[in-house]
């Protein structure tokens, strides 16, 4: 019943945990006072590695200490988590991050310095148990996956691959119209055997199934993987190893508005919140394909704002704004009409979030900067990653027009369109952003 | 590339589709005036069937002719929507309703009766267009997925069962650690081999992962299916099957809370504003095995409650809730002290909007009801199907608790429990609600 990659990765993992907590029991041992030592997952501790384009812990630790007061209850919380998914480890269980919270929730009653009887929870909510998984998971070097914690699991995949997971060999161009739909313990996978080009990424589930009906990844021998939105742990896992294990270049193609430009930096760069998994979550080679601003109304509307400006914005020079390539528009004038949505408040917020308060006050008209972007924030000067002539370029367009495409838009000219036309040549003319 | 229960599904709807549409045309040529008569789709035209267990369309038609000035742009919509979709199917494209959306996205421009140029677009949102996409379903009596509509898709299923689909042959039994991804056209699925005793539907997702997991579907011979919360109409439809063709017994497990009894409700009656699907989508069959209120607290809350109740509700007497049978809790008092969850506001109101103020107004704590029910709406009767002893008992102890509880809860008491014990001695047993 229970698989062997299941039992080699218990084996694993509960031999790391007992090595490094065993550490710990030595100290206690020795009289000496227990402490954890790990990297402080902090904002301050986050660095943007422009070389590897991958965001990642600094050199910061933290010690959580036993005997101080103000580290003790993080430190019970800790060795309670890694006792609880320890025993999960040993004794065959699946938890979710969910079960653990319920695991450990229980009241301890002790006596304070003046006898009084005091209640206290070993956690409240589950932000809590969570924030100590995570520090488990930077203490101990590895995923949770690794740990045998499950998860829901959105993401899907179909291909020339052929996989093996638990104790079976399956072929991903074997689902007929349905999906192989990922485990959650992505790293279990093995891959077999792999006879395709490339790896297209979809941020809709909807996409995904138009594309995999109509027999796009066959004709054009791709991995077709879909996200089903913001992209969960696992699915950032799986196709970090297609591109690193498989050499395959990946592609994402994502609504052309901030909320699908973000889920693309999610898959290349990690969340900003979460940047200890990057390292292995993160694809950095990973590209934005489309929908691009470009492709919907071409480089006019950029054309016209860089006409007026004077110098470009910090890091980003006028003279390399006007070096990018004339772009041609997919979409003409009437089907910009029909398909154009306009932007609402929160998808500037988001874009200002994205690319800096400097590109909106160039790019947008007065009227529409002054009624959207309520008060200039300082320090918003966007993700380092998003400040390239590309991405500013787009999100210029954005401010400009304060209009967003879907991908359905582009399906719904045609999915021989999106499929035969666009895509391919979009994949052929390397026009992407890196 | 294009699979043969593709084109076979093509051919059938589009011929479908010509005949309905060629009784139109042919009104057309004769000069008579062109009418579409089809079903009402309104809450008054929709009937519980008690016998049979199901929400149906009554015999209300409706009538949508051309020449009358309030029924135009209607008649016009739905001619549209018709000639998009019978497009489709002839040039082998796969849209989604997004994008028949965005397809018949237009705007008309006409002079009116003073001479006056008028704009009028076709239709304004989505909603719109749905609409006259579920008028289409009715007048043609089909489902959507057999115009081949795509839509994204949530349900996974893992088991002993062998299904063809596209072109492929697929063991459900050979997933290895992850799952199948259910089709968005369920009803071009064919059933080749079943070694199953029953289908095990879970809400959500990260506990069918432990499930599959460990294991269960393979000792228990179940179909293991996942809706992902809120069950999609793909995944509704395939249940219905594996229940009308395989003869299986359906067993849904969800959180003990307004909103799980709420998903077990559309998976066997249907949801009161698609009524129209209900036939085809519904399982009657379909039994809630848990998480029940008394599951958690056993019988005691509700046994308080029936000796001050003088009487019973309109329709449910008292006699028969004390008929009910007694019920052990699977839980002990520290258990429930750690796993229950307290309910929010909106779960009251939920409730009361399944069972019926009645039922909330002698259930709850005075001050309670005060609070929690603002005010009392007439006619809040409840849904019919939630109006039986058993189910008057799981909201009573939910009001006079004010609780809930996931599922996670009883896999975090130990999954070996959940698994080995709690849902096959329900099974077992017949502790369920029909």
């Amino acid at each position: 019943m229970v698989t062997k990659a299941d039992l080699q990765a218990r084996a694993r993992a509960s031999e790391l945990m007992r090595r490094r907590f065993l550490e710990i029991s030595q100290l206690i041992l020795k009289g000496e006072r227990p402490v954890l030592v790990m990297p402080k997952r902090t904002l301050s501790n986050t660095i943007y590695d422009h070389r590897h384009k991958l965001l990642l812990l600094g050199p910061e630790t933290l010690k959580r200490s036993f005997t101080d007061v103000n580290e003790a209850r993080k430190f019970m919380q800790t060795m309670l988590m890694a006792s609880i998914i320890y025993d999960s480890l040993v004794n065959n269980e699946y938890p979710t991050i969910r079960d653990l919270y319920y695991r450990g929730k229980h009241t301890i009653s002790y006596r304070d310095i003046d006898g009084k009887v005091v209640h206290e929870n070993s956690w409240e909510e589950q932000k809590e148990s969570d924030s100590v998984i995570r520090d488990l998971e930077v203490f101990l070097n590895v995923l949770r996956e690794e740990l045998l914690i499950l998860s829901k699991e959105k993401g899907k995949v179909v291909g020339n691959l052929v996989i093996r997971s638990g104790d079976d060999t399956i072929d991903l161009s074997r689902m007929g119209h349905g999906a192989y739909s990922i485990e959650p313990t992505p790293d279990l996978i093995e891959f077999k055997d792999v006879d395709a080009e490339y790896v297209l990424v979809v941020e809709k589930d909807a996409v995904f199934q138009q594309l995999h009906r109509y027999g796009f990844w066959r004709k054009n021998k791709a991995v077709l993987v879909t996200s089903a939105g913001q992209p969960d742990r696992a699915t950032r896992r799986f196709v970090r190893r297609l591109s690193e294990e498989l050499k395959l270049p990946v592609y994402v193609l994502a609504d052309s508005d901030p909320y699908g430009y973000y889920i693309y930096s999610v898959f290349k760069i990690g969340s900003i919140t979460l940047s200890y998994e990057s390292e292995r979550l993160a694809t950095p080679g990973a590209k934005f394909i489309g929908v691009m601003m470009t492709d919907v109304f071409g480089d006019a509307p950029f054309s016209e704002v860089l006409a007026r400006l004077d110098k470009g914005f910090p890091g980003i020079s006028k003279s390399s704004l006007a070096r990018l390539h004339g772009k041609k528009a997919y979409l003409d004038e009437k089907e910009r009409r029909n398909y154009i949505i306009k932007a609402k408040q929160k998808d500037v917020e988001r874009a200002v979030e994205l690319v800096g308060y400097e590109v909106a006050e160039v790019c947008m008209d007065e009227g529409d900067l002054k009624s959207k972007v309520k008060k200039r924030k300082e320090g918003l000067t966007g993700y380092p990653w998003f400040r390239s002539p590309e991405w500013v370029r787009e999100l210029c367009i954005f401010f400009k027009t304060l209009s967003k495409l879907e991908i359905e838009a582009m399906a719904s000219k045609g999915l021989k369109f999106l499929a035969d036309s666009y895509i391919p040549e979009k994949i052929e003319t390397k026009d992407w952003i890196d």
